[in-house]
């Protein structure tokens, strides 16, 4: 009798598994990862990058050391004034090279130049400490409702790393119960990746979104608006439409 | 003829080979990696640590960007004077956060506070500008002796963390050329790495080390430190022998 040696050959095929190295788990053909050299050389490359942020994370607790401190001592040289009068410290130098608007304030001869003191009336205590906090340490920030504040501050001032910083934070946590919010809050301060985020899930629930409350606010506030959220829906109704179309033709 | 399947199974087991998902090359079980779930974990643990990095990186060049406008402020209220009589603008409130000696000098009653002016005479201008570039900056230095020179004044003024920094960078660069330089060098700044690196390289190197002029030159400057090297090489020894023994055993 001739044997069947391609019946005989696929059996096999389908039985001869191998261990991976890093679950112990068998797996076939068809899942196959990589060999032993390419997992090591992964391996290896994830040391050195844990070990880079080992590096870097050491460098920036180095150079915040001085913050707490230096916020404290007698020998800063600027005051930022709030409306109740209360005042934090802070190094000329600091301001100076984090803010182009501190710097033309204190550079130039400018009232705040000579008094050496900068007021700023629309913010709280907590959200102007955090500010000159973030100035010294780049230090992220705990909640998100500090992130809309600093993420104003850093406009108004200038502060181009930490309006970014804030508006990846506000975007990270954009969902169903703040994408009306944050859509009208990015369409204000100009946050590209933020209204962009907002606005697709806004479309992605268009089904409940006359039910709620922030969107009757927004009609009444910023009816524009409304009309850019069914302009964006409608364009990717037509779209999806046009695609559906190609497809079958 | 009964058939030998074991020799079969055997031959199609050897021909079954997977493709590894990194290289392209096929791997046979022997060189087995991982699976494709592994592969697909680790490739985006990879990508999050290099996100990681860009992140800290980013946090750095906004934490330093100050340091090359503060040096040459106006408003600095510290100089470090060299022997020539040429200063160093710096910050009251950085040097003391960064060093505990400065922090004496700048917070007691002492020469240095009253007049504001630090005087370091062993180092060079180069040297003394890479210091205090290096508080204001964390960043790295382009060659040996600077990092030599760097630890010397880190070792004074207490900075820990440019000390580990340097010994670290040194450490990674000793060679059979400045093994013997190195290891006196470790021994006089306490550097225990640095020691251990050199010294291991050197008893490796036992056969050339008489021929060295720097061998020569700290058996007439520090002659103990010679005998360290030759009764490490001897316990080396001893213990190999042991080693050896108990195997034939």
């Amino acid at each position: 009798m001739a044997r069947d040696y391609g019946e005989e050959w696929g059996k096999t095929m389908r039985m001869v598994n191998m261990t991976c190295i890093s679950c112990k788990d068998e797996y076939t053909t068809s899942s196959a990862g990589t060999c032993r050299e390419c997992y090591e050389e992964a391996s290896e490359t994830e040391e050195e990058l844990k070990k880079e942020i080992e590096e870097l994370k050491s460098r920036i607790a180095f150079l915040k050391m001085w913050a707490s401190e230096a916020m404290l001592d007698d020998y800063t040289d600027v005051s930022l004034q709030l409306s109740d009068g209360s005042k934090i410290k802070a190094h000329r130098a600091v301001l100076i090279s984090k803010s182009p608007v501190f710097k033309a304030m204190l550079e130039n001869e400018m009232e705040e130049n000579r008094t050496r003191t900068i007021k700023i009336t629309d913010f709280s205590y907590e959200v102007l400490r955090s500010f000159v906090h973030y100035l010294y340490t780049a230090e992220t920030f705990p909640d998100e409702q500090m992130a809309y504040d600093l993420l104003v501050l850093a406009e108004k001032y200038q502060v181009k790393h930490l309006r970014t910083v804030c508006e990846k934070f506000i975007t990270s946590r954009v969902n169903n119960d703040n994408a009306i919010m944050s859509f009208a809050f990015a369409h204000q301060h100009n946050a590209k990746h933020l209204r962009e985020a907002a606005l697709s899930l806004i479309i992605e629930n268009m089904n409940t979104l006359t039910t709620r409350e922030e969107y009757h606010e927004l009609v009444d506030k910023d009816p524009r608006l409304v009309v850019e959220i069914y302009e964006s829906y409608l364009s990717k109704q037509v779209n999806t439409a046009a695609k559906e179309a190609t497809s079958i033709c």
